[in-house]
């Protein structure tokens, strides 16, 4: 793609009229995104000293500042490196109607990374795979994603290395990189151009700005914000999905397909299994015994845990979760209730609030539901339309299989209990004062669904049990048994991740 | 204090029946706490190998872990390092009806820097001095904070340490710090025993457990936090303030007191200042360009910079703050604009949501609108009772002092536009399509409240205007000239900075 660049001399006075009408032109657009709820990432990539930082300021000098947010991308920090790597970027997602602009971004963390040879060339492959998913994902979710490209030529780059290692009060602002960057142009030019390609999709096409020209590259980095702005504004107003227009041909995309774990139907689910108190004591001991000092070895690997807990009503989620967790090092795990999402969570991808409540390595995660609320109460109370959650199978596959690749153990508890079973204890929280907080007219009307959530937890189960992050359906109707399933599937889990780490 | 306490043995079958009486009572405490939305922290620091893992475990072990959070408290981070060191213990707040519980806490942060010689006397008594700030600033505002101090003698703690060293599963939990602690414990004792007098607060003051004895110390906790919550509940209930029964004489407290710095009166403001276009013209781009180098110049040296606006409706702080941003380089500064707090700022501390928008050392944030809506829009509108929103004067001088003393330069605008200026430029905007948005009934409403503003606008800056955050009231009828004086008062205040840290 770079070798189509044509590096031009702009003459200024044919621009400058129109940079300056295209100045107020933004102003009008970021308002339009504003009224429109249009959230807009803005990403800056390119050579070192192709004048990302002059131009980002050129960008924004006349956009409201309350509206954006401008974030310099360098190294992970000690911190960053012990959450998934996209983690940083998904936590700076911008609300709707914001604007991200991004100076380095998920692209410059790849590239230097491969040519530092920190990443070999799976793990590069695995990195294009990762950035075509979470772009998908964003513009899926409405995100207008504007990727630029900022090129000059070797000379140019030279030259201004030069200028900018001369003076004292940029020189400070320099870094090995920058004359790697240079002194290696051959080899980091192959790179661009193939991660470029690569990622070149027809949901988020590269914009490649000939940038030897300062001048020039401003008016083509202004023409592209505006345009583009304009025509996802103009999308919406329609009702309609907008679709860049991409510079060169993009390349083919299909998302990622997973390998499928089996898992019951609720209807062929034995519901009759129990444990008598003396059995269930004795497995009990022996289970939190067990699961004490896997959870130590899971520690001292900086193996992340991920459990997710779903289920009926009164299914017995919250006392199974305190006997998974009291058996655990309370420094080492966090239970994550979830709730109706506030308002911050609502202006963002939907996946955003559960990137924010994963813990870090070595540490345990427990969530008392979880994203697949998007499948099952989103769309059967209409909180979120049927198309819109349909997406989310996929979707919440890809966010499994980025926690797996981390090093999580992701393990996932379907608590099932019959109808009967549910009415009998929602009539004894009723009758019980203590338990009457746990008992609303909401669980009474949601049960009154029951055939259309049996449904659509069959659904779930099936499009997203993945053979890394499997369904489990645990056997309810008897809370023993059900405490006990959970802790054994969790210490068969560890078991296995740690063995399989042993080599 | 720890002199006086005795290591007794406890006989087992005493206090088992007790003990697990206690243990019932906690899970109905929790759910009490819950009901009443009373947060609890509780602070658990003491010798190592004095058991406080263990004990957190056996606390914990009943409760529904939904309701409450473990966090172990190591050395900084990194990041963390980057921020006022109170900032990590701000953030990990617990919500309204909630439990944080801390192994380890701002005490062993202190204590350890103090005894390592990474903090010298005058900063670990600042230390002494921030904490005491914060624990009273908590309980203040309703948090319950229940301090523990796990004491063992020196020969029970060498006991200890040579079995953990000893066997493989514990060892790799040790470290330097841990051996150190035996070593020099008659240094340690010193210490701990001069930190817990000093903090000794009727609002905070200790528990210190005898813990040479594991049975009697779990009773000893267990009936310090369950004899508190239940307390702070009845209190609750009765409408009172909860006043903790100290184990020891509390330490005599005073809160620290401020030099202010004088302020004008908004009656003795000169509103007939103004600019021409020509000198605007001028003074805008000396003092951009002043600012972009001070910038440059406080990122290399990490000073952080905090500039906060107010000012009446429609006095032009959005302007404002837009000729200031537009100066600076994009990646160096956040705008935060500050709406109504979302349900987990609600929930609580009011100073939690800034605190927590903060940004690291060398940048700038830069508040539109901020903590001071508490002495301002939150009574005036009886948001908050005016006694609660009387304490704050303090409360925001404290945070203030804490930004300075990490490094911030703290800078604080009013707006002032008079009566007329705000009607003139309230009936432009109800005639100017583009503007309308920004003109509400709420506007017309809060106009009708001048008087009253005006008065609480008064008395906040002569209760905040502190010696190292001062208000700067800006004559704003003019935008031009309220806009060249906002420049000129920062660029002002970082030189000064940039000089006296060049000493």
């Amino acid at each position: 793609m770079l070798e189509q660049i044509q590096q031009k001399k702009t003459k200024g006075s044919e621009t400058d009229e129109e940079l300056s009408a295209m100045r107020e032109e933004l102003i009008t657009l970021a308002n339009a995104a504003k009224e429109h709820k249009l959230p807009v990432i803005i990403t800056i990539d390119g050579w070192s000293a192709a004048g990302k930082g002059s131009q980002i300021a050129k960008l924004i000098k006349y956009m409201d500042p309350r509206f954006y947010n401008v974030e310099s991308i360098r190294d992970a920090n000690d911190t960053e490196r012990r959450m998934p790597w996209m983690h940083r970027f998904w936590l700076r997602l911008p609300a709707k109607g914001n604007f991200l602009i991004l100076d380095g971004s998920w692209y410059r963390d790849t590239i230097n990374g491969y040519m530092k040879g920190e990443l070999d060339k799976s793990e590069y492959k695995q990195r294009i795979e990762d950035i075509n998913t979470f772009e998908r994902q964003l513009t899926d979710d409405g995100y207008l994603l504007i990727k630029l490209f900022l090129h000059i030529d070797r000379d140019e780059q030279e030259r201004r290395l030069k200028k900018l290692m001369s003076s004292e009060i940029t020189r400070w602002r320099m870094n090995d990189l920058d004359l790697e960057n240079n002194k290696k142009y051959d080899k980091y030019l192959k790179c661009y151009d193939k991660t470029l390609t690569r990622t070149n999709t027809s949901f988020a096409p590269w914009n490649v700005i000939a940038a030897n020209d300062k001048k020039g590259s401003q008016y083509a980095i202004m023409k592209t914000v505006t345009e583009s702005i304009k025509a996802a504004c103009a999308a919406i107003k329609q009702g309609e999905r907008y679709v860049p227009s991409p510079m060169f041909p993009v390349t083919e995309y299909a998302p990622v397909t997973f390998k499928m774990h089996p898992v019951k139907r609720l209807c062929d689910v034995d519901m009759d299994k129990s444990l008598t108190d003396e059995e269930y004591a004795a497995k009990l001991e022996k289970y939190q015994n067990m699961l004490f000092e896997l959870q130590s070895r899971c520690y001292q690997r900086k193996i992340p845990v991920v459990i997710a807990y779903e289920g009926w009503d009164a299914g017995g989620k919250g006392g199974n979760i305190k006997r998974v967790a009291s058996a655990l090092d309370p420094r080492g795990y966090e239970v994550k209730p979830i709730a109706a999402p506030e308002p911050s969570e609502l202006a963002r991808h939907y996946l955003w609030r559960f990137w924010k409540r994963v813990e870090k390595d070595g540490h345990f995660t427990i969530f008392d539901r979880t994203w697949y609320g998007r499948v099952m109460v989103e769309p059967i109370e209409h909180i979120t339309p049927a198309e819109r959650a349909d997406m989310a199978y996929r979707e919440i596959n890809e966010f499994e299989a980025q926690l797996d690749r981390w090093g999580a153990v992701v393990i996932k508890f379907w608590i099932n209990i019959d109808k009967e079973e549910q009415y009998r204890r929602f009539k004894e929280r009723e009758n019980t004062p203590s338990k009457q907080w746990k008992i609303t007219d909401e669980d009474w009307r949601n049960r009154e669904k029951w055939d259309e959530y049996e449904k659509a937890v069959d659904r779930m189960t099936a499009l997203t049990s993945t053979d890394f992050a499997p369904w489990t359906i645990i056997e309810g109707n008897d809370k023993k048994y059900a405490r006990i399933k959970a802790l054994k599937t969790i210490c068969g889990r560890l078991e296995e991740r740690l063995l399989s780490s042993d080599d």
